[in-house]
C-alpha cells in the first residue's frame, strides 16, 4: 500500500472538493492508503472507507501566513499533514494551501535529502510541442549557488525520466544569452558542473524567449530569475487570451469569427490551463510534496494526488537520493 | 538645427532602408542634420540633401560581433556613428546592428553621465491598457547593485516624464513578490532605496504576471532578470500567437472564424509588434543612443530616428544629469 497525506482544508474552495477529489481517487487507486486531515465533521463522507484515515485537525494555515504564523499553527490540517510525512506514516503529501506556506511548512517540519542544500519548487509549463518543460526553482529560494542549481539539475532529470518517462531528458540552463560565458559569476559556474555532469544530457544555456517552445524538458533556473519566467510567462498568456477576445469583440466581423473559433480557442486555453497539470512539485525532500493549485477543483486536486502517487510509487526520490550522493 | 548620426550599414536588410527612412525622416523634420556613416556610394541618393552630411566608412560591424571585434572596427559605420557623438558633433546616434555589437560600441567610444556606474538598455513593452511600459535593464548587466538600480530608477523616470509625458509615472521594482521584504538583498536594498526617493512615484514591487498590465510606467530590474523577463515575454507572445493560428487551422469551423476575425487578430498582432515601438534605448550615456530592430524596415527605422530626435530636442540627457546629481 502506498501512503498519502491529504491536507483537506487549506484551498480556497474548502474541504468539500477535496473529499471529492479522494472518492474519484480512491476508486481507480487500490494500492493506495489515505490520511485526510481537517476538521473530522466536513469529512464524513470519507469515513467509510476502510483505506481513508481522517485525522482530525481545528485549525487552518491561513493563504497569507507567514513563517512564524506556520510555526505556531501545529493543529493545522496542513501541518498535521506535513507531520504525518515526516513521521514515515505517509510518503507523500498533498494541499492546496498558499505556495508560500505549504513551503514553509516543508521546511520547518519535513526532512531534506541528506546532502541537499537548499530544497526548491518546480513548475510544469505547457510547450508548443505539447510535451511540456519542468521549470526549477520558480521561486523557493531568492538567490542560489552553482552547486544549488547542479543539484536542481540532477532532481530535475531524475524527475523528467521517472515521471514524465523521457530516456535521457535534455536538460538546460536559463540565462541571459545561449553562449558558455554568458550571465553572472553564478550562472557562468552553473554552466561549468553542468557541462561536466555525465548523468545529464546538458543541452547549454537557454534564453526566455524559448521556454515555452519545448525544446528541452528541465529547466534549471535560479529561484529568482525562474519565479519571474515562470510569472511572466502566466501573465503573458492571460493578458494575451484577454485582448485576443476583447479584440474579436469589437466587430462584428470578429464576432462571427470567435463564434466559429470558439471550440479551437477553448482546446488551446485548456492547454494552458495550471489546473489540468497537476500542480507544483516541491523538491529536495524526504518525502514527495505536492501543492495543488489554491483554486483547484475536485479534477485538479485528484490530478496533483496522482502525481504524488506516482512520486511514491516510482520511488522517486529514492532516485533523487542516489543521484546526488554520486554527484 | 539638431544633429543626429545614422549608422546606414549595419542592419539585417542593409542600407537601402536607412537610405530611405532618412529620405521620408528629413521631410517630417526641417530642424534636423544628419550625418549618415556607411558606404558613400550606397548613399548617393542622400547626398542632395543639404542637411545630409556623408561620412564615408569602409567597414560593416558583423551582427555577432564581440568586444575585441568592435574595438578593431573604427572604420566601420557603426563606430564612427558612434565616434560623432561622442566628439560632440552630434547628440544622438542610431544603428540598426545587433544590440550587443552596437551596446559594446557605445561602452568603448562613448562618455558615460558623470556619477553614473552603469549605463543600461531599456525596452518599451506593450501593456494591455494601451499605454506601454518602459523596463531597464534589459539586459546590458549580468548583475547590478542597489545603488544601480536606482539611476536606472531615476532615468527611466526622466524617460517617461519627457519622451512619454506623463507628469509623474509610476515607478516599480520587478521583484518576486510585493511585499517589501521579498528577494535577495540587492532587490531588498534597492526597494529602501527607492523607496526613500523623493523625486520619483515609487509604487512597491511588481511581479512578473503583472507586468503587461500597465498599471505602472516604468519598472527597475536588474539585467539579468529584466533581460529574461523581456524575452519570455516575447517568447510567450509569439508562441501564443503561433499556437491560436494553428488551432484556428485544424478544423474547418476555426478556419472560417480565422476568416472574420482576421483584422481583430492583426490589429492585436500590429500592437505586439516590436517595430511600431521605435527601438530600444540605451541609458546612462551623454548622448542619445538609440538601437533600431535589426529587422528594421524604413517605417520602423523612422521610428527609431523620431525617438533620437525627441530624445535631444527635449534635451533629456541633461535632465537625467540634473537627477542624478541631486541624488
Amino acid at each position: 500500500m502506498y501512503k498519502l497525506s491529504i491536507d483537506a482544508m487549506s484551498g480556497d474552495l474548502g474541504s468539500s472538493i477535496v473529499v471529492e477529489a479522494c472518492e474519484k481517487f480512491m476508486q481507480s487507486h487500490q494500492d493506495v492508503e489515505l490520511y485526510v486531515t481537517g476538521k473530522a465533521e466536513e469529512l464524513e463522507k470519507l469515513q467509510s472507507n476502510e483505506r481513508i484515515h481522517i485525522v482530525d485537525a481545528r485549525d487552518i494555515v491561513p493563504m497569507d501566513a507567514g513563517i512564524m504564523s506556520v510555526r505556531r499553527k501545529k493543529d493545522s490540517s496542513m501541518v498535521k499533514a506535513v507531520t504525518l510525512a515526516n513521521d514515515g506514516i505517509v510518503d507523500g503529501v498533498v494541499s492546496c494551501g498558499s505556495t508560500g506556506a505549504f513551503y514553509t511548512s516543508a521546511m520547518l517540519f519535513l526532512k531534506r535529502i541528506e546532502g541537499v542544500e537548499k530544497s526548491c519548487l518546480m513548475a510544469v509549463l505547457p510547450t508548443y510541442n505539447q510535451k511540456g518543460v519542468a521549470l526549477l526553482d520558480v521561486g523557493a529560494n531568492a538567490e542560489n549557488t552553482p552547486e544549488q542549481l547542479h543539484d536542481f539539475a540532477i532532481m530535475g532529470h531524475i524527475y523528467a525520466k521517472n515521471i514524465r518517462g523521457i530516456a535521457s531528458p535534455k536538460v538546460a540552463l536559463l540565462n541571459i544569452g545561449t553562449e558558455n560565458k554568458k550571465g553572472d559569476e553564478v550562472h557562468q559556474k552553473a554552466y561549468q558542473l553542468l557541462e561536466s555532469e555525465n548523468k545529464i544530457d546538458f543541452i547549454g544555456n537557454i534564453e526566455g524567449r524559448d521556454i515555452l517552445k519545448g525544446d528541452c524538458d528541465v529547466i534549471v533556473t535560479d529561484g529568482f530569475s525562474g519565479n519571474i519566467a515562470l510569472k511572466t510567462c502566466e501573465g503573458a498568456a492571460s493578458i494575451l487570451m484577454k485582448m485576443i477576445k476583447e479584440s474579436m469583440m469589437s466587430s462584428l466581423s470578429g464576432k462571427i469569427g470567435a463564434l466559429f473559433a470558439k471550440s479551437s480557442l477553448y482546446a488551446l486555453k485548456d492547454q494552458f490551463d495550471y489546473k489540468s497539470v497537476g500542480g507544483a512539485l516541491m523538491i529536495g525532500f524526504e518525502k514527495a510534496v505536492v501543492k495543488a493549485h489554491g483554486a483547484s477543483d475536485a479534477k485538479a486536486f485528484a490530478n496533483a494526488m496522482d502525481l504524488a502517487y506516482q512520486m511514491v510509487k516510482l520511488d522517486v526520490v529514492t532516485q533523487m537520493k542516489e543521484g546526488l550522493s554520486e554527484k
